[in-house]
């Protein structure tokens, strides 16, 4: 094994660096992702090259289009990163807050403190600026974390990793707690994928096929970003306006996102006077529709919808309508083909209302809002470095507090047991 | 692969009764608790005869001792299933909750609801009151649950979860909800590790070889139950008869559990009135000491140290002995050799035993009380499925609402994405 070495020892070193984070104090912590602020606006002269080059290596190898573009990091990526890290910088610190705190028959106070998780490991494919996005906010809840780019990014990907440790030192933080693996080769995401003892989760950061493949081969947890089979119901209780506006949002607005609304399903009560007009609105914005015969038969111009439909997530204009006979059967179809991620109701009737919230199981569930809205900064986590579809320890977005744990704290008077 | 459709089509079926478990309320979970507490307690001889086959043949196969004893299912562990069955019963039900709810600048009001795991796997050895114990808890928090005891106790696992079954339908819930794993090849346990789709978390309970079985083999997250090396550290500032009796406590109490104290951190400056009264309690409770050179000579019974002793996890009554010269080197002897699993601090010195608190990154951090407090029991948290050392999802002793996550949910009034 030719990476076991090198990857163990970043591993020890990870480890090393995060024992130093979890106690560093908040303000040295606040002080690292500033100055990797500045030294990234600083700097846009030498991430500009390293990217150049690889770039320039991608065309060579004949890539292009949009996975061309996911590469660049052109001057707006390089702002965006800089307002990113300014924003994780100034949130809240999560560490050291006591969740809870009770008092024990004994006399013994009990509570729950946040501590950081320890150390990340965090597995993604092309987009280079995953690499200052995701350790901000490692960096922010006091871990440590073994990034591993896509090879194609290489040079951009040492060069935005360089800048952060180089920022971590100036505010007197160990850099490893920012570390890059520098060899592109798959064999090293399977030696790190070995170091349970070293690295306390994994997060993979791409296509399904990453994904298994880390789930698959990791010895510690993986928390899952699979896909989103989104959908929203519109009750026969709904207003038909804020329903038109809600379907039309969670479909047109970004359609190639994981959020995004790939099936629609309608109380056959409303069918008639909803559908028609909301066909109208998707023809106009250049959706295809594929539906049940029901919907068919009110909106000519839809296709029509084979088995594989319903459980297909587009992530383009393209979108699966059904009629249902019941908020029930709504709720088995989404039982059935959906993926637990995003669910919405548009209904004015508040026991059904509470209903769906309550028994629909996944990651987001709205009421009477678009589905556009699971994501972190959306709903108010500040920042989000994926939406888990594990439900294990974090369902759903998953920002700075969901890399944080919590250890159990205890204070006495000199209780022991009898 | 023998079992593989076996082992997948329990999967299947736990996953619909998840389904049904996950909103079927909390009065139906709690009748099947109260239900399978009186079902046991009526099926004394059932039990006792299914055990005696299982005792039978392990005597058959050579086991004796207390490895023989484990697997008895005596009127008085039969007693203690049913009470903890009724305590569980009687617990608040954690669905449901709202754990906390904002407000977004749209108007969205955003929440976290806590809801069930899933589907729950558990691997675990001899002991066969845990097929009772786990599933209450799992039950508890509307969660299906896969078992796979240990084949010695083979019978006497059918048996009971026979009952537990029983109980499900009696009130109403899928039985499907618990399942036992019939055959007792590993293979069918390698079958389990593989159905990332129907498990959401396997919960290995057992020795050290079992759980890296599971962490290398499984595709689900893990939580693991490993070892504690527990430190209790006696500061300058302690009132030196309180730290007797937490020391004591800490070690006598019951040596051969995972939060009995291994190793005694004594400060070089109390050490000289501190140790030979402390020596002379364990002496005459029969513990063995081996210490650092600073510690032999104040207690001369005390046997000499060697490096392997600090690592050690003796569950026995042996322990280690160091003088440090603060409690900077105390911690860490903590970092270097603990397990994080439980430490204590003995000490009246307010600014210590906070530093203590916060720097120690252990899944319980004491002050001024015995290690032996790290139990969901005398935590407060009603009943306990195992003391969990991975830092994800769950760092410490879980309880029921260890067996929840959170959804996020969204209340609106026509909110769309912008």
């Amino acid at each position: 094994m030719s990476y076991e070495n090198a990857i163990r020892s970043m591993g020890q070193k990870a480890r090393r660096a995060a024992r130093i984070m979890a106690t560093a104090g908040s303000e040295a912590r606040r002080r690292a992702l500033e100055e990797a602020a500045e030294a990234l606006g600083r700097a846009g002269d030498r991430i500009a090259q390293a990217n150049a080059e690889d770039l320039k290596q991608a065309e060579e190898r004949g890539i292009s289009g949009a996975k061309l573009e996911r590469l660049r990091l052109s001057e707006k990526v390089v702002g965006e990163m800089v307002a990113g890290l300014r924003e994780v910088a100034l949130l809240p610190d999560p560490l050291g807050e006591i969740v809870r705190m009770w008092r024990r028959p004994n006399g013994l106070r009990v509570g729950r403190m946040r501590i950081p998780l320890g150390v990340i490991g965090i597995v993604y494919e092309s987009r280079p600026n995953v690499t200052v996005d995701a350790a901000a906010l490692c960096v922010k809840a006091g871990n440590s974390v073994i990034l591993r780019g896509g090879s194609e990014a290489f040079r951009s990907n040492r060069c935005l990793a360089g800048i952060l440790r180089e920022s971590l030192e100036k505010a007197g933080l160990p850099p490893d707690a920012v570390q890059l693996v520098e060899t592109t080769d798959r064999e090293a995401v399977l030696e790190m994928l070995k170091l349970e003892d070293s690295i306390d989760v994994m997060i993979p950061r791409g296509g399904e096929e990453l994904i298994r493949f880390v789930a698959e081969n990791a010895r510690m947890p993986v928390l899952k970003h699979y896909k989103g089979v989104c959908h929203v119901y519109v009750d026969e209780s709904a207003d038909l306006a804020m329903a038109r506006g809600i379907c039309f949002n969670s479909k047109v607005q970004r359609p190639g996102v994981c959020n995004a609304m790939e099936t629609l399903l309608v109380h056959e009560k409303i069918a008639e006077s909803f559908l028609p007009p909301m066909a109208e609105d998707y023809r106009k914005a250049g959706v295809e529709l594929r539906g049940c015969p029901r919907t068919r038969a009110l909106a000519p111009e839809c296709g029509a919808a084979v088995e594989e439909d319903w459980a297909a997530e587009y992530l383009d204009l393209i979108l699966a309508v059904r009629v249902v006979d019941s908020m029930e059967e709504a709720m088995e179809h989404i039982a059935a083909y959906g993926s637990d991620h995003t669910e919405a109701i548009v209904t004015d009737n508040f026991e059904r209302a509470h209903r769906f919230l309550e028994q629909v199981q996944s990651s987001l569930v709205l009421v009477n809002a678009s589905t556009r809205f699971n994501d972190g900064f959306q709903l108010g986590l500040g920042a989000e470095i994926g939406i888990s579809t594990s439900r294990l320890h974090a369902f759903g977005p998953m920002g700075v507090e969901e890399l944080t744990t919590t250890k159990f704290v205890a204070l006495g008077d000199g209780q022991v047991r009898t």
